[in-house]
């Protein structure tokens, strides 16, 4: 079966519209965008449209390309303190003089300094060190959006992750440490490779559920899986001007439930972002 | 080959005790104790004697067995506010009526509560949300005793673990999870397995280095593991009056590395704690 996600995202935003209403207060989403990113441009996008539908106000604060580390973590400081900015959450990558790092979203110490500056309590994205550590130590009432999307996914669908073997692939800051400190916490036998696993066919073939983060395109296709399995791809990069996923789109033959990019975990992880921010806007 | 965990201790407490002198000031580790528990009398015992060889005031605040979860926070902050406490750490487990778990070490939501009244600059033993926060997104200074035990164990034998594969056995919040997310981040290829887990022998079998941390004695067999395995045990059980480990001791004819309970990663531990505080105490 294909998911898919954009229906699953409108369920959410349809939902969400109605307790926006209910609260009845105002919520506003901050968005810090440091200089342009064509490829990040489509994503915000999503998050103003999404956020409009719902009766969000999504507020851009447009930095300056060549910001230094510190210009950015004291306009972040203010712009958190702001009462009226329920959550604040900063767009990804950071430009190479503070996130000097080859691969697209990596997060190297400096991007993390940037995102520690957020509180928890206004961290819908929950990328920050304290936002991180109350997730993995079980003390977080929301989850990170791409854990919201993907246990969205399993709960519709009855996947029951205790006692299952998930190897997830790529173990980077906003794909396979989230999801594989949730898998962990769920009971799951889990397994963690990156670029440094010698046979990573070996994984891929032995998961009843593959999780795939890392961003190239088709880097994991129909004869390393075994069938049957639940694949969920979210893995985002460019090829010949399409957006593709990690996974090669012939696995949703083999595959007994397969999420598409686009089209799959990404909608749903742009509503979960939103109804994050919901739940920080009760309890504020 | 076995590791002789005890005459590394004595390596690092000699360099402990050079640099406790040289920097001059008073270091004192703050121990709170709930109630009496002899099993965990004795690991109290070897951090006094640690303490005492190396020039660190180990002050005990013993509490009653009966305290509530709300008395104890209320009395950690005071114990945490006191300028010459430079660490504290709290004896686990707590009593029933704050960590209603069944397993000896589980660390339930309550004992996170507790936990998480330690700031991080007090933080030896790394087990508040905010200490797991910085150290899971690579801005800790410090690292969990049991990461640094297992980091000593390795580095002195040349173990190089990026592209290994690595299975840990148990998830829990003193073991499991701090080792793996260390493993990930240095590039290993990890796998967490835990009592749900259907099959362990296969992961068990597929090992380059295993790490168990469960506390059942002679929970893992020389059957189930391969030739040269580099095995570490961190469980800690009583067998018929005697402290063992999760790993047969017959491994050690199997595995070119072996750590052995107790006299292997327990002693090691310690040092790390007072380590770890010697680095606070820098800072402060």
């Amino acid at each position: 079966m294909i998911i898919d996600g954009k229906k699953m995202a409108e369920e959410i935003k349809n939902s969400l519209k109605d307790e926006v209403s209910k609260i009845g207060k105002k919520i506003r989403l901050a968005v810090i965008q440091v200089g342009k990113n064509p490829v990040t441009e489509k994503f915000l996008e999503q998050k103003k449209l999404f956020g409009g539908a719902v009766g969000i106000d999504v507020r851009m604060y447009e930095l300056p390309e060549n910001v230094s580390t510190n210009q950015l973590r004291e306009k972040l400081a203010e712009i958190v303190h702001i009462k009226e900015n329920t959550g604040v959450i900063i767009q990804l990558p950071l430009p190479k003089q503070i996130n000097p790092h080859t691969k697209l979203f990596g997060v190297g110490v400096n991007t993390q300094y940037i995102l520690d500056g957020i509180i928890p309590e206004k961290d819908p994205d929950m990328l920050s060190s304290k936002s991180i550590g109350l997730f993995s130590s079980g003390r977080s009432k929301i989850l990170p959006p791409i854990v919201g999307a993907i246990k969205y996914i399993f709960d519709r669908n009855n996947v029951d992750v205790k006692g299952k073997q998930v190897t997830v692939i790529g173990a980077g800051k906003l794909v396979g440490k989230p999801v594989a400190t949730w898998l962990i916490n769920q009971g799951a036998a889990v397994t963690i490779i990156d670029e440094n696993t010698i046979d990573p066919t070996l994984h891929t073939m032995g998961a009843d559920i593959l999780i795939s983060g890392v961003g190239e395109p088709n880097l994991i296709t129909a004869d390393m899986i075994k069938d049957g399995v639940i694949a969920i791809d979210c893995g985002t990069s460019e090829a010949n001007g399409k957006v593709v996923g990690d996974l090669d789109p012939k696995i949703a033959d083999k595959a007994s439930l397969f999420t598409p990019v686009p089209g799959g975990v990404g909608p749903l992880t742009v509503a979960m972002l939103f109804k994050n921010l919901v739940e920080l806007a009760k309890k504020s």
